[in-house]
Order: structure tokens, then sequence, then C-alpha cells
């Protein structure tokens, strides 16, 4: 196994010392690099980038050779996890991604199975593998998935929704059935993340994007439940290191006390809460990773600088935070601009270590 | 003046007692009645349906026919304020609303003056003083405003925006240049609902779409800073009795102790909190209006029950609760469910006064 150069967002995870803050940015490998771009191009498909161990490792790089960042992420889909299960992923553009066969029905729900993430989603873990060979010990390499939840009402509205009729219809008249098929995905999840720690990845991170679209009941037995389930089921440790598990609710700011009962290692928190008081709220329990509103980086450079220096003088003194953007990253966005956002974090982030 | 029949909303948004409690919709005039579809097609556009006053008195009193309400809200749309201000509104299909004239320069916003709602939007005006005759006392009407910060977003991006890069570049880069159109809005918005007030709207709601897409921080000082200068610019009495001012931050459920301090009646809050949480939050400052989640009206009229009766357990006993949804009412529900919501709000929470 190569030593690791660079640990400081696995200590920060675990709320050990580091010298300065570490930083990621969610969808860092993206659309507003000119060498993504690139080499989306000549994948033809955004199926076929994800689903190429070669290319799907090359732009999971690109971000890490312009930027000092401290993580790496597995760049893949959300989506695979119900691809796998046969419901046949599709992107399109204008529209977002849909699915050939939406779920709707029990006798849909019966059909399907637990995923083995070495047959179905075997692209992922050889990706996974081909990156953590490829980074070389530069950063640690972060695996995902979306959230049974998330996942769910994809699979149900048949893509993107704004108002989730049919997945909260089916919540509301239907929760056994609703539970059966959040449970399937779980134990799926489950096995796609320990598969992707198996391969190398260092810690976890699940995507729980329309959480925020519950009531705080139903969050709980809908979404966390099943999020709670995946990070009781998860490999805690390999290559003799903790392997932090993060959980993030987008909008879920309301909910960090509940989620922390999960015994998740992080939260991730969006831009709508400060980060000062989510560090009140979740005391010791766990390690905070956001929370700047991607719009900032719109904004002029010495304005970026000001946000940063906000949120790092909101979370304070101290182990335990990880500085990330409270969204992805908006693919407009002027590479220059990130650059002096990860910078600002690490140059002014000493003073709090 | 016609003696009012049913006066239960005003008194619960003052937090006096009521026999039950009071319910409305947001959008209750609206795509799921058939009579409104009609109505919306002899009108031929959706703007001119707002602009002649007897077409959009049609549509405000259609749900009440229906539906036992407790209020009727003017039938117009949020975006009539920037329209005045001669941005050259339009709705297009799929698109929904967009400007001409979008507003991005310091010069753009220089040449903004404030509105006189006798003038640009007599329409209006004209339209509340016919609801009001038409009404002859059955409910209390409900005037409406876009919140400057709502109106705002629009004005700069165009349009409807999800990521608000260019509003928010704005703000952040050129906070001054900001702060004169929010004040300019904020001006215009007082002299907006003082109008209505005047015509015969008896209580007014401030919609903040858009404001749970800030931060704590920039929240309170480009949303609610603008909300507290309307509220404070309000005629409090009208008619020998108080004219409640509601606002409503789709989102801002962090926020509704800040809210509080800008003196409005009653705060709107959707369904992202618990509303007993919320009132042992808010105390005795304000009334609450809220909270199902729309989405409850696609399930079966068993469930509609429960869901009606899960909010009033939370809020519990005692004065100071409007019932509604979280959010407008969809285009799709069937409106024997809304029969079914509406009575179950009276039938069920007669014992909680």
């Amino acid at each position: 196994m190569t030593e690791l150069k660079n640990d400081r967002f696995l200590q920060a995870l675990m709320r050990k010392p580091v010298d300065v803050t570490p930083v990621w940015m969610m969808r860092q490998a993206g659309r507003y690099l000119p060498e993504y771009r690139a080499t989306r191009e000549k994948a033809g498909s955004f199926m076929n980038l994800c689903q190429t161990p070669e290319l799907a490792c090359e732009v999971t790089l690109q971000p890490l050779d312009r930027f000092a960042l401290d993580a790496a992420i597995l760049f893949s889909d959300i989506l695979t996890v119900p691809d796998a299960m046969g419901l046949g992923l599709r992107f399109t553009t204008g529209e977002g991604p849909t699915f050939d066969k939406p779920v709707r029905t029990a006798a849909d729900i019966n059909a399907l199975g637990v995923i083995d993430p070495h047959a179905e989603l075997k692209y992922v873990v050889d990706a996974v593998r081909l990156i953590r060979k490829e980074l070389n010990g530069r950063v640690p390499l972060i695996g995902f998935s979306g959230s049974p939840w998330t996942l769910a009402t994809y699979m149900v509205e048949g893509g993107s929704s704004k108002e989730f009729s049919k997945v909260k219809g089916m919540m509301f008249d239907q929760p056994e059935l609703m539970h059966k098929l959040l449970d399937v995905l779980a134990q799926s999840v489950t096995e796609y993340l320990n598969a992707q720690i198996k391969a190398g990845a260092q810690a976890v991170m699940v995507f729980d994007t329309w959480g925020g679209a519950l009531t705080p009941r139903d969050y709980r037995e809908f979404s966390l439940q099943y999020m709670t389930q995946i990070v009781d089921g998860l490999i805690k440790e390999n290559e003799a290191r903790p392997v932090p598990s993060i959980l993030f609710t987008k909008g879920g700011g309301a909910w960090l006390e509940d989620m922390t009962l999960s015994k998740c290692n992080a939260l991730g928190v969006d831009w709508t809460i400060d980060i000062g008081d989510a560090r009140k709220r979740v005391g010791d329990k766990v390690a905070l990773q956001g929370n700047m509103d991607p719009c900032i980086l719109y904004a002029s450079p010495k304005r970026i600088r000001e946000e940063v220096a906000g949120v790092l003088a909101s979370f304070g003194k101290g182990d335990g935070h990880v500085f990330n953007l409270g969204h992805g990253i908006h693919p407009a966005i002027n590479p220059e601009h990130v650059e002096v956002f990860i910078n600002s974090v690490h140059e002014l982030s000493r003073q709090y270590h």
C-alpha cells in the first residue's frame, strides 16, 4: 500500500488535529473545467464516461492537477445503482436523467433484487481501483452513493422531479411498499459502498439530495432510517485506518441532531445554516463538511476570500471541519476563482489550528 | 361596509379565540379547478386574466363556491410590481415568467422609480374592490405581494432560476446596488399593499419564495430587512379592524425567531418543520400559518384526514393557527380531495379550541 502523503481530510473527518482545514468541492471533476469537457467529448456520452474506468479515472484526477485539493472523489453518478437494477438509465440533454423502466407497482418493486456490485457495477469498482493506483497516495479517495430515498425518488418518478407527486403518493398510501423499495436500496448501497472501500475508497459519502423535500417525521422514517442502516453495515476500517462516513441531506440543516444518531463520522451542511451554529448543535458527535454558497464563486477574488474567512471564523478554532461548498460547483464558474477559493482556505485557516 | 360573516381567519391571525381552525390554500384559485381552466381559456392569456378585474374576481370566488374556505385571496401574480416598473412581463409555456428588460446594471436600477399603484396597477386595485364587493362579507379577502428579494431574483435573472447566479453575483460584488434595488422594491410593495388595503384587502401576505436560497446572514440583510421595512410601513387598521400581515419565506424554517422581529402578525411555515416545534420557538409573538405538505392531497381521503389530524395535534390546543398547505396546491390535484382536506380541518380542530 502506498503511503498517504496528505491525510488532512481523513484526520478532519475523525476530528483529529490538522495543520490547515482540508478542502474539496462537490462536483470538482466537472463541466467548469475545459479538460473535463474534452474528455467528456472523447467519451461520446456521459454514461460511457462513467462506465469506462480509464476515462472516469482521468476526469477524477484533473482537478487535482490544477488545485491544492485535499481529497479526490470517484467520478460517477448517483443513479448507477438503479441502473444496475435494470431500470435503464439515460441522460437526455435538457431533461436530465430518465429511466426507461420506472418503478410504480408492487410487482415492479418485488422484481428488484439486491445488486452485486462486482457484477453490474464492476466498472465502478474497477474505476476505484485504478484511481487509487493513479493517485499514488497524493490525497485520499472518496467513494459515494445516492441515499435510498433519493434513489427512490428518481426510480418512482422516472427521472428528475420538482413536486415528487408519484413517489410521495406511494409513500403516503403504500408505506409498506415504499419501505420494501427503500430496504432493497439500502442493502444494495451498503454492498456498493463496501465494494468501493475494498477497492480502495478511503472515505464514503451518501448524498441525500431530496431528503429536504420531506416533513421531519417522514424524513426520519423514509430517509434517515435507511442511511442509518447503511452506516451500520459499512466496513469501518481498512488498510489499518478508519474509513469515515459522511451523510449529506441537502436542505436538512434542521435535522442535524437526528442525523448524528446514525453514528456516521461527519455531516455535510449546505449554506442555509451557519456552520458555527451547526457545530454548537452537534457538539463532539460528528465532524462537519461545508458550507459555502457555490454562487460565491461567481464573485470577485476579494469577495471569495472574505466569504472563506467568514465560514472559517464561524466554525472557529479546533478540529472537525472539512471545507466544501454547500452543493456542487456550477458549470459556468471560472477555474481561476476556484484556485483563489482553495488557496484561501489553506492560507486563512492556519490560525484556527 | 357589509358585516363580515366569518372572521375566523382574521381572529386566528391576531391570536384570538375561534371555534375551529380556519383554513385556506395557497393557489386555491388555480389550475386544479376545471372552472378556473375555463375562465383562463376565456381570458386568452394569463396576463389578461390578471389584468381584467371581472375575470380575476370570477376565479378568486370559484374555490369559495366549492369548499368551506375561511379566506379568499386576490387572484394575481407576484410579478405585477416589476411589470409595472416597465420590465415587460411575459408568460411563455414551459418557460414560466420572463422579463423583456431584465435589470443588470447600475443604469438599469437607477432608472427604476417607486410605482404608483393607482396608475400602473389600477387593474389590481380595481380587482380588490370588485372582489370585496362580490364577497359580500362571506370571508375576509387577502391581498399580497412578492417580497423585494424574490422580485429582485426574477428582475435580475430575467425569469425563473435554479442557481441565482446573476442576482447573487450582484449581491456579492455590488451590495450597495442590490440594496438600492431592494429599497425601491420595498417602497413600491408598501405602496402596493396599502393600496390593496384601502381598496378592501383585510389582511396582507408577503411571499418570499426565494429567501430560502440565501445564507442566514444574507437572508437577514437582503430579504428580511426589506420585509421588515414593508411591515413597518403598512396600514395597521382599516374599517375599525386590525389588518394583519403574514410573512412567508419558503424554506425559511430556521429563521422564524428572526422573522418575528419584523413585528408582522403571522408567519407562514412550510412542511419541512414541525409546526409544534415552530410554535414553541415563536411563543406568543406571532400566529402561524401552515403547514401540510401539498403532496398529501395526492393520497387517499383516509390518509389526508390522518395528516390533518397530525398537524392539528402538533400545533395543539389554543389560538393562533391558520391551517394551510406549506406551498401552493398542485395543478393535478383532484378537487374531491381538497374537499376532504378542508372539511377535515374544521371537523378535527374543534377539540383544540
